[in-house]
């Protein structure tokens, strides 16, 4: 295993201590437990909004916390979970007493911690809602997850919803703002060659030297087929139209009732994409690719969009939620209106996203 | 070889294609000959800067064009120099009647061609100053080189001249002001893994799988030493003490005299770092680099400047000036003071480089 780092189990923790070092002006890392929270926290009368995960996909969440984008981000160990007491110390951080939104990726762990957390908060008179990101086209059910996988979308849900917070959504508002960013976004990745977990010391999978895997999860899970390498274009084709062409996508989730003050199942529907939608296009780098793929996919993808009648509006094109070192990439299509449009526009200062001010 | 592209040879047209269909608000790209450019250029009556050299390096050059940094940049094909029609062209495009400062890193092609280019232009009526760049410490002459080779100071050189430019320095004054930040610039990067040219195929060089190469250079030439592998901070000492204790550097370099009209010897000499110093620290990943693993290298690199009684003022993280996949880091220190903090503050807007708008 060759890594830039000391001893694999000071990875997380010695990572937080140069974010910190390095972004004073936008950030503070609380230790054990382990969060990000703005500088500035908390920020009277806003909605705070807080994401957590695993380590290992950065700048994914911790590099998006900042103005304009999360309050806090609960990092767990390198592809594991958060654990409640994050999220819970996180919440009390940085609710400026008009509560405090959950943005959570799908993954079985994290969804249990993190509504243990918002219990816990609400036990302590935080109001918290939370909403579930399930965008991954590519497989239903997976080795982590119940349902669709919690990718891409992520990234644009938490600088929406912050510019959102910033221009004084209450959280209701906020919650229903971020369920539409979910079932208006789909994402599809594919990996060319594996990652190492630094406690691991060994690829998660392994890959010929002619093979490729389409569908990949974001710590390495099976996609959807492990096949012979194939062109850019090809390889773009394949995950724009799995995208595009995905129909409506029904689930049910938990969601908190705050009238009933229960958790009740919730069904929502992704719209299908149709010719005329104003799309954001995000090609999202897994790590370890070269930058100068990433423009040759979004060449590929800008025409895919254009012969499908979808009008890309915005776009982002850089490594945002990775997996370590892998080599490949994720394609992500966010449906846009004049509200979204605006939300993405407004100034954001975080280490990992940065414009307008 | 495992690559998003198609054809290798068509890699760097599709890169730029890919470019101009993702930030035409930013950018065009003319091609035949190649060269991104600022979507407003020319600018009446400001000094328009340029860069280039070979591709590979990715968000460098092309990702650096726009409102605040590089007007144009030329991009040759990968780890290979851009032909003197580029620079010509570009040059021609962007000149805003108050001249053109090209920034050149040292490498042999680059230099000539550059040259060239400059003397082709002038010839046409176009006032052109070259400044070179070169702040590698590891080696003195290495297999493209003559003397040190242009590296990260590159980035924070086009930065800062981009800011001058806009602020209204004439041509002069602004190549002044290259020259400054080169002197005080100095880097050395370190490789763990080897990258592969595409129409290459093959990787460039190789690594045992317990070895790491000190003092890399950006196409993967010889560094210092080959040694077995070391800790994150083991190696973060090594590159951070071989810039901070570096010894006064002197070299004489060809630039172009305007009142005699003729190529002159210019000697120079980098001052030395001394405690007291205020420092941009800038740490680069070679490209394939885990993004957790960056702030773990500034992490200590902030305690030896520390320790060395160097203030960090303000700093760059990421991948900015790669070697494609190659996974390792480069490490700039930059003697700032108060005109180079605030130039380094003004609102840039490149596909690469953005903030302040």
């Amino acid at each position: 295993m060759k890594k830039l780092i000391n001893k694999p189990e000071d990875v997380v923790r010695e990572e937080l201590e140069g974010m910190a070092l390095a972004f004073p002006d936008m950030i503070k890392v609380h230790f054990d437990p382990n969060f990000v929270y703005r500088a500035d926290a908390p920020v009277k009368g806003k909605v705070a909004v807080i994401s957590g995960g695993g380590s290992g996909h950065e700048p994914m969440h911790g590099g998006f916390v900042g103005v304009g984008m999360l309050d806090a981000a609960c990092p767990g160990q390198v592809f594991t979970s958060p654990t409640p007491d994050q999220m819970l110390e996180a919440t009390k951080m940085v609710d400026g007493g008009a509560g405090v939104l959950h943005i959570v990726k799908n993954y079985s762990g994290d969804i249990m911690n993190f509504e243990m957390a918002a219990d816990m908060a609400r036990s302590e008179g935080i109001r918290v809602l939370s909403v579930i990101i399930d965008d991954d086209v590519a497989v239903k059910d997976s080795l982590y997850t119940q349902g669709r996988r919690g990718v891409g979308t992520t990234v644009l849900a938490e600088k929406i919803c912050g510019a959102a917070a910033e221009k004084g959504y209450d959280l209701k508002k906020l919650a229903d703002l971020c369920r539409k960013v979910n079932i208006n976004g789909r994402s599809m990745g594919m990996a060319l060659t594996p990652c190492t977990v630094p406690m691991a010391g060994k690829p998660t999978f392994t890959l010929g030297e002619d093979e490729m895997e389409i569908g990949i999860g974001i710590h390495g899970e099976p996609g959807r087929e492990r096949m012979k390498l194939k062109t850019a274009d090809e390889i773009t084709e394949m995950l724009a139209l799995s995208i595009i062409e995905d129909p409506p996508y029904r689930r049910t989730m938990r969601e908190w009732d705050e009238a009933k003050e229960e958790w009740v199942d919730v069904t929502l529907e992704d719209p299908p994409f149709k010719a005329g939608d104003q799309v954001l296009a995000f090609v999202n780098s897994m790590g370890g690719t070269p930058v100068i793929e990433l423009p040759i996919v979004y060449r590929k993808l800008h025409q895919v969009c254009e012969k499908k009648g979808l009008k890309i509006v915005r776009n982002l094109i850089g490594p945002y939620i990775t997996s370590l070192e892998m080599q490949g990439c994720s394609i992500t299509l966010l449906k846009m209106d004049d509200e979204l449009i605006k939300l993405w526009d407004a100034p954001v200062k975080t280490p990992g996203l940065r414009w307008g001010m």
